[in-house]
């Protein structure tokens, strides 16, 4: 009984929380398992982007607690013919289309299980074309919470899509990677790992430049450097991440996604 | 015991996020009725938008348990005459300014139960006179998931305010209608009902304008185009809409609330 | 057992609702604390404004139930070495780092107890220093609502961090404040109090202006002036506040923070 009390979804998606579509979602869900406790992990995600989505996905998923649900729509193929994955990733559920928003999640794994949805059996025949969220994800959320076992809801799949993640390369002395996210501080977060970084003896005398620009050296924290100046930081997610103390650096440096991190030692 | 566990409440506002208005809504519900689970289904309606309100609150309001306490608060003539209605529609219950903001939801019906509250019993004689979602509608909708019946809050009103609403209309071999409500997609939802396209045997030879503008076809989903094109598609509303696959037909058409669509044979 | 039900946990940040943050602190936090009920009161508090955050929780947290326990999380300062609070006041618990983030609610009161989190015993040792939100708040509120005492946390500091917020002053035959807020609807909301200017006799005498241009006179509600025309009012915050009947005082008045405020009686 005591359990039963703690049943967490998760929701992601690229709807936005103007709409009804959110909303919809939840009543649905709420409607097959009256006792889940949902919580929004991002609705946010810029449209149809499903490698933004993967990339959230996989720093937030890890952080609930194991046997939590996680929902994610980021579903750009929608009343198509791409098919629904449900997977058990280290203790954790995720129901997403097959479209690689799933991609990161199982990089970090373990992968425990994962099937391919049978539609003819789990879709409902009344499902919309348009809004597999609400028609198909909700319900399919709510009898997973209810206990319904991920391996009966279809086969194992012989593949599954994946993303072109862009990994860092070592050049000479230099790593040399590019950022693969930008939040709301206008912090710029790379693909290098910080302990990589953080590996070199003397870590504190690292160059760190962005799009052939110095940034300044690889700081503890945001607000060791005076206010307005850049830094270099291991971040929240284990990674260099290029930021203003009080400021932007996206704006301070104009940056977009993919833009070029070097680290020199 | 077990259905107290389950009081769903949802909030529609056109508050916004930012300000405290929400949370102080959440605060004062919880503390009349700490076991309501509360969930958003809007907060982004336009300010004062009556209309856009409506349109998302009979979108959302359905999917949700029966039982569930909908408050909505798009309010522009907050402490002044209008008056306060609660009704039971198709098993739920709803709390709004009698400005039509429930007009959609009881256009479907079925509508069980309409009362005006009497304003001198249960408005609170320290209510402000510029917040009533938070000193009204918020402690009101705490007493009714505590279980008062809304037939007690006051006499059935001899009328209310209804909207007016665009209904589409049949010219020669021409259903014309017109956009109603723009998406975060930039989906163009129009309010030409979709059995009324489908009931046509050739639904897919009919052409779809917008302003003048050709729109492709009728597809069975957005992905039946190519990407970046525009087409038609039925979607999860039963509503037609105007889409471009993998972007924005808001954009694209450069199109704006109230453009006319066409549907020709 | 009863009780053990509504344990209630508010989060306020600056981080927006897109990044993975405000999710990776509501994971940590169910995984300590699985049946905590957590509601937002906003993650819109612009980047590092702590006054802007001190405001909006100020008039947030009240409205929640005793025993609720308030997370706030505005925090240039993260990962240096600033410090964290915890506090009681007026039976609610409140978590934010030491930068004046509470000066509102302490100035509201009553102040019933007041700690240092001494660091060493309740930092994690493997905490990030760019996000104590999810490292170290969130963990140490997940034990707060468990039934951690806050007076175990550390010590009753010497002194604490006052952030200095504008009073009004008396001139003559005038009151003169400044807009302290300004809210989604464009609502220029004053640091004057709505007592002092209603203790006048003929309140509806008074000439309200901002930054030199009349605004017309103080109204009983927003609705009781034409449409498009402004007016001042006495807001759910108990202060003065300008606004436009419909329309947004801020874009009317080309408005910002810190524009001068006179009530003239």
């Amino acid at each position: 009984m005591a359990t039963m009390r703690y049943q967490f979804a998760t929701l992601m998606t690229d709807f936005g929380t103007r709409d009804p579509y959110v909303a919809q979602m939840k009543g649905v869900l709420l409607t097959v398992c009256p006792r889940a406790q949902i919580i929004d992990i991002s609705h946010e995600v810029a449209p149809q982007s499903v490698l933004e989505g993967a990339f959230i996905l996989s720093q937030a998923a890890p952080m609930f607690p194991p046997g939590t649900v996680h929902v994610a729509v980021v579903d750009p193929g929608v009343g198509g013919d791409r098919r629904i994955l449900a997977a058990r990733i280290d203790g954790r559920t995720f129901l997403a289309p097959d479209n690689g928003l799933l991609s990161l999640v199982i990089a970090r794994g373990p992968l425990e299980e994962l099937v391919a949805v049978r539609a003819g059996e789990f879709l409902p025949p009344a499902a919309s074309t348009t809004f597999h969220g609400r028609d198909v994800f909700a319900p399919l959320a709510g009898q997973v919470l209810n206990g319904l076992d991920i391996a009966r809801l279809g086969p194992q799949p012989q593949t599954y899509k994946h993303l072109d993640i862009a990994a860092p390369r070592v050049e000479a002395d230099e790593m040399v990677g590019q950022v693969i996210y930008i939040d709301r501080f206008g912090n710029l977060v790379s693909n290098i790992p910080g302990q990589e970084v953080l590996g070199h003896a003397q870590a504190e005398g690292l160059r760190v430049s962005l799009a052939g620009q110095e940034v300044g050296g690889l700081q503890g924290a945001y607000c060791f450097t005076e206010p307005g100046h850049s830094l270099a930081v291991i971040n929240s997610m284990g990674l260099l991440e290029i930021a203003v103390n009080g400021g932007s650096a996206k704006d301070t440096f104009h940056c977009t996604l993919g833009a070029e991190v070097r680290v020199k030692r």
